[in-house]
């Protein structure tokens, strides 16, 4: 069994539900949309990423031999539901918002359209995948604008939560516009650019910090960044001066150093005099450690002497908001627009669309969702990605998602793109034909008119 | 390449730093432990987790064909480097913590020791894994303590931070003393109990709500615990009440019903009454939807009647405190006790040891922490789990590790089981030959002594 594809990542009440369906018959087209709520009050935007890994998962979605035995085993379910499990594949619809695009509370991310069954089952796991990714690569793009283009890596698998967020993490992050990572799966897996230094160990199993810096630089000629944090990090750049012109002479170019505590700005200003007093004003000083989009964003602005910086646990964990409110709501059923009414949680019903409006610039001036074959300005954002469980083209590359990505956080109003809480949010409004649609659905009882389509 | 057992899963710094040991045949003996440098605010002990994914990690430490072949052509190494880690398995020793005994700051709760590059090379992986189940286990443990008996369940797969989140998750909340979880690959994978109801789709699936509950409890006998909160709470109650004699009448027990939104505790007395008025007084409330700790606490001593607690996002993504201070650090290399002196991140050197002194009625006093073989009263915490690669004895079983965490928790001083930061935090002693040890290595230079053993 394997985990990533398993049919498994789910939640149990899919498999009661999905029982239910089949003793009743239930198996007419539903369609289920996947969005956010509302934003943390931490973000003003978010990035949509997460769609590829989603796709994989439909496309891949069966059960394993061991999963059926499984559930005939468990005692929780009446025998034949198994073998209807074991027929079961995804046959249905996708649209989505393409990965790399901004987009707002109440506006879909995804769509599914299938036989109930199908559409149900997939819930846990899609939410699952597009959330995470989407809440990274959302956090990602905030250090992204704070670095006014200085090199952004990923240095977060560590404190990620489990390898496969480690693996996600990397990709949402670079999707984002960083540079990079250190996560070396990302790299066979993803093609993914990978970056890496060297750790205080290294330098601690060697009695002395000098021979530890220049053993390193021997054995990655390429790549000789130095960690000069371990003991004293002035002294330390004293030893790297001193040790430059012994490894230039063999061929070796310093690359830099690294710097992961202490206080940065301050640091970075020293160590770049020593740096330059020594002749190596091309020595790049990468920083790490605690890291995040504030602290980016007040050393950039500080004007400290700093050309990258690792970003790790904040990343990964989007520490200040580590999830979103994202749900996979049924929208509708058996041609029938749908919707829950619950406290706090009621949602838009049917088919949805999103169209985004511009200014002659490009620049997003406000979004409107509205039901589908709703006619209305402004350029539909949700696509067509998957029809009859079939992609309806090859995987995006990651370089175009990341242009898309680029571009969009490029036509971000002013104001959504700072740090801090935007006094006015995006404006998204619902279009007349959606509350229409709303109306009907909450007053018409059992006799909901057909959709506008 | 199965990325959860995938060598890979590591910071190319590690292979970086194997490529250089390797060409300074740097292969001497490290010891390095796992331990977490300071307490989030809002935690006030940690419980330990995730040994049992780091154990199986380590004895199945191999690179895959197809790892060794995208290192020799990414043209970051030297030739040679990959046939070396061909050959790289997991032959060093381990101690730790058994899982579910809670711990401190400064506590090693896992320490390697092995030939340097294998020591070296799984630090990544090692901390994301037992740094992920503690951080969880930790969260679990605080709501276990608020809901004072009351039956709680993971619900959070879907906000995980990926499918190996999920799984792990599930593990580790129901280490702390959750009785279960409604991801179904927990259930497959780690025989732990699965729970599930039915969700607003299925309500909504359906033109009238009171077919869609007695179509459920049709189709699931055995578990017909209705959810009536998609669109009038108290409403759904009363037809609840008129369906269960019907459902009575074939046999058919109604379980109870699950509350997801609104004012949860003045909803559970409305619905309580409702209940009981229409002769359900067997009927169990059970309630789920923005769930953390200082909720269940509210609720239980608020007398709300509310029989289980369906905990998501908050439990799994450990959201108020999403990460833990968690690092994996060179001890000892070579014979010769070693640390950093980064500012603000300086490590206690050498191999160590804690003692857990209790009170006569076996509730916590105090720990210290000192050197391996250092004559100390108190109870040894960290025990030998691993030697030349091979685990000392079977897995624990989770009944075995559960039954320890509940003991510890049992045992916890009274100011360090509320939910609030403790005025005082617990008391960790560094012992004497600790101290002298820190301070032999930082003023003997290159000439520190034999370490204390």
């Amino acid at each position: 069994m394997n985990l990533l594809a398993s049919a498994l990542v789910t939640d149990l009440y899919q498999l009661t539900m999905l029982n239910a369906y089949y003793a009743h018959g239930m198996r007419d087209t539903a369609v289920f949309e996947l969005f956010v709520r509302k934003l943390p009050r931490e973000r003003n935007f978010m990035v949509a990423a997460g769609l590829e890994q989603a796709l994989e998962f439909l496309e891949h979605l069966r059960f394993a031999p061991e999963e059926l035995e499984w559930i005939k085993g468990s005692g929780k379910f009446p025998g034949g539901f198994a073998e209807h499990l074991a027929q079961l594949r995804f046959t249905g619809e996708v649209h989505a918002l393409p990965e790399g695009t901004i987009f707002f509370p109440n506006e879909p991310v995804l769509r599914v359209t299938a036989p109930l069954p199908e559409a149900q089952l997939v819930e846990t796991r899609l939410i699952n995948l597009v959330h995470f990714e989407t809440l990274v690569a959302t956090k990602a793009a905030r250090s992204v604008l704070a670095a006014q283009g200085k090199l952004l890596v990923d240095f977060g698998l560590r404190r990620a939560h489990g390898a496969e967020a480690g693996l996600l993490a990397a990709r949402a992050s670079y999707i984002a516009g960083y540079s990079g990572t250190a996560t070396v799966a990302a790299g066979i897996r993803m093609e993914i650019p990978v970056f890496g230094t060297m750790a205080h160990s290294f330098v601690e199993a060697h009695d002395d910090e000098a021979a530890a810096f220049e053993r390193f630089a021997e054995s990655a000629p390429q790549n000789a960044l130095l960690l000069i944090d371990t003991y004293d990090t002035e002294a330390a750049a004293r030893k790297v001066v001193a040790l430059a012109p012994r490894l230039a002479s063999r061929g070796i170019p310093l690359k830099g150093v690294r710097l992961d505590s202490g206080d940065l700005a301050a640091l970075s200003r020293s160590v770049r005099r020593i740096l330059d007093d020594g002749g190596l004003a091309d020595a790049t000083i990468f920083a790490s450690g605690n890291i995040d989009e504030y602290r980016v964003h007040d050393l950039v602005a500080g004007g400290a002497p700093i050309d990258g910086f690792g970003v790790g646990t904040s990343l990964v964990t989007s520490s200040d908001a580590p999830y979103l409110d994202a749900v996979y709501k049924l929208q509708e059923y058996a041609g029938k627009a749908r919707r829950k009414r619950s406290t706090g949680k009621a949602t838009w019903p049917g088919r949805k669309q999103v169209f985004r409006h511009t200014d002659r610039a490009g620049r997003f001036e406000y979004d409107a969702v509205t039901v589908e074959g709703d006619e209305h300005g402004g350029e539909p954002l949700l696509v067509p990605v998957m029809r009859k469980g079939k992609r309806l083209g090859a995987p995006e590359s990651l370089a175009a998602i990341r242009e898309r990505a680029a571009g969009q956080l490029a036509n971000l109003p002013e104001r959504l793109r700072a740090l801090e809480p935007a006094a006015s949010p995006y404006r998204v409004e619902i279009a007349p034909a959606l509350r229409k649609l709303a109306d009907q659905v909450d007053h018409a009882g059992e006799e909901v008119p057909a959709l506008l389509r």
